[in-house]
């Protein structure tokens, strides 16, 4: 394992807090040296990334998907010159069973990773939304995952289907939003389900994007499992549940893949990784230890309790700045991705800048 | 731990092969005694289920939930005099957490309890639909969970959203049935996420339809998890990964609530349950399994490969009788539900009829 010794992608000025006027700064700005007391690992001979690959299969659909995001980039790097940000959202699974009925899921309806894509789209991004299958998507997540059933939108007037005139209004507000996404092709979505599935997704997309160079953006709010039943252990059946009583599953480290993504998948480009816990004590610890850990530029932090009111930036210089939404805000249906998302394309925007 | 001793919940009478002519029987009839040769449990002090219900707690909100089903027992009790079924849809969830980040799932959808449910609610049954949240619903179905992007039925003209022209004819089919569900209280949907919740309401809402009587049908679709994580075991925040690597879980077995559902909450109604496996040399052995066990009237057997064109009646007497689309009726878009809900609907009036 090769532990990666940053410097040159990460120029720690790019973090500024002058640079974050609207966030609050919760402590003073702290020592910017990298700790240095943390030993680099030994160089083995193949690293658990590359053993992960070799050992498991690419899903059937991959050169697809490859061929649909290299035409996604060519439209956008010879047409319209936008930017182009990858969204991950969802929660990956970890199949138990070979014909999969029983898996281990994360946690995520795509809550964030659904409307950061509607505030980057409406931002000038272009945007590949790498999600979980049936989690939340940009647009339609206003009218899924509610307690109402589609239908509930619709009534019947004079042998037709209408929208009911308490929603018409503001569906068409987003209708028009996701159409112009359409006819612009600013938005290209791709699903997966399993860990598996999201790993081969991710270095594909990743290596395809390093084209773009500094102007390709990583926004890696999927919540990608730490553990995986390696393919050689997965029963082909069912499990059987016996008299004894007990499962008891023995998983494996899912290896550290954001490294790779930023020494070698894309190195040119910005990656903004999360950082999700339910214990506020270790939160700024944990976003520390990743960005020191994977030398990339930005992590967000957030909690289980209160992520949708407040989340904190955290960057290689030790920065944090706390964005929060105010009662009067939160009152007011505003969604802190409004308040996110410009901040992190100021911070794109530095980092296209100083690779020119 | 009481083995249940049959006789008075299964007239084996009821399940001749005759009353079921569209079937296919795929083996001669066997020998219709039953295997008295498995010892019974000696008698525990307390069983498996009451210690369950005694360490694990309610969710909060059932009183609700039992307040909506007695006011929707006896709406069709006194005023339209419909049978009720319980259909029961969706994987269950077990969280490994006890702020929920991680947990392990069973793979459901929803589709087979959804479609089921719109079959009932066609033949003249009330139906509470006991589902995953966010599984598929009756009749929301055919426009959610498929690749298509809510919006992408919808168009604008005039200023107006309308509903695309190539699905309008469709949609008014479906929402007409489905307004006609909602306007006379046909359909009651209760959510559950956890295997614990729904334990728990299910119980609660056996224990209600217990008063009406053999008129009371359980159609068990969804896909409860076998183990469980007991709760004093779960830890509070989320688990955090080690340099060690593996995670260990180990988990118990659900205890079997089919017994109890069938001996004390719901004794008089007509259960109908389903066993779903990836392997086809054992699922025969394993619903026989199931009727000895829990002494209940009906189980209907899927593959997970084929679930969508054949399953299997396999009843106390031992009768296997298949239902199977002919290769013209997947081609016309049939779906088996269609088929499979007339005949239980049979089953249960002759249940209704020797219990007067």
């Amino acid at each position: 394992m090769v532990r990666i010794s940053s410097v040159s992608k990460h120029p720690t000025s790019s973090y500024k807090s002058s640079s974050m006027p609207n966030y609050h700064t919760s402590q003073p700005k702290p020592d910017t040296a990298i700790d240095r007391t943390v030993p680099d690992f030994p160089i083995a001979q193949v690293s658990d990334e590359d053993r992960y690959f070799n050992t498991h299969e690419a899903p059937e659909y991959l050169p697809q998907i490859e061929q649909q995001v290299q035409q996604f980039i060519d439209h956008h790097h010879t047409q319209t010159g936008k930017s182009v940000v990858l969204v991950t959202s969802g929660g990956t699974t970890v199949p138990l069973e070979n014909n999969t009925v029983r898996f281990i899921d994360n946690f995520s309806a795509g809550t964030r990773g659904a409307t950061s894509a509607e505030y980057f789209l409406e931002n000038g991004y272009a945007v590949i939304f790498l999600h979980r299958e049936f989690s939340l998507l940009p647009y339609s997540r206003h009218y899924s995952h509610t307690t109402n059933c589609f239908l509930d939108y619709m009534t019947e007037r004079n042998n037709k289907v209408e929208i009911d005139d308490k929603f018409a209004d503001e569906m068409l507000v987003v209708l028009r939003k996701y159409k112009q996404a359409q006819s612009t092709q600013s938005l290209l979505s791709i699903p997966f389900t399993t860990v598996n599935q999201y790993l081969y997704t991710l270095k594909s997309v990743s290596k395809l994007l390093q084209q773009l160079d500094s102007k390709a953006l990583f926004y890696l709010a999927a919540a990608v499992s730490d553990f995986f039943l390696p393919s050689s252990r997965i029963p082909q059946h069912k499990i059987q549940s016996q008299a004894s009583g007990k499962l008891v599953v023995d998983l494996e480290q899912v290896p550290k893949f954001l490294r790779r993504l930023v020494d070698s998948w894309a190195p040119s480009a910005m990656i903004v990784s999360f950082k999700l816990e339910t214990d506020d004590s270790i939160l700024i610890k944990k976003a520390k230890g990743a960005l020191e850990r994977y030398q990339h530029q930005l992590v967000i932090g957030n909690l289980l309790q209160t992520r949708k009111k407040e989340i904190v930036f955290v960057t290689v210089d030790g920065n944090q700045k706390w964005v929060r939404l105010t009662d009067q805000e939160l009152q007011d249906g505003v969604e802190i991705e409004s308040l996110i998302i410009p901040e992190v394309i100021k911070e794109h925007s530095k980092w296209i800048t100083q690779h020119k």
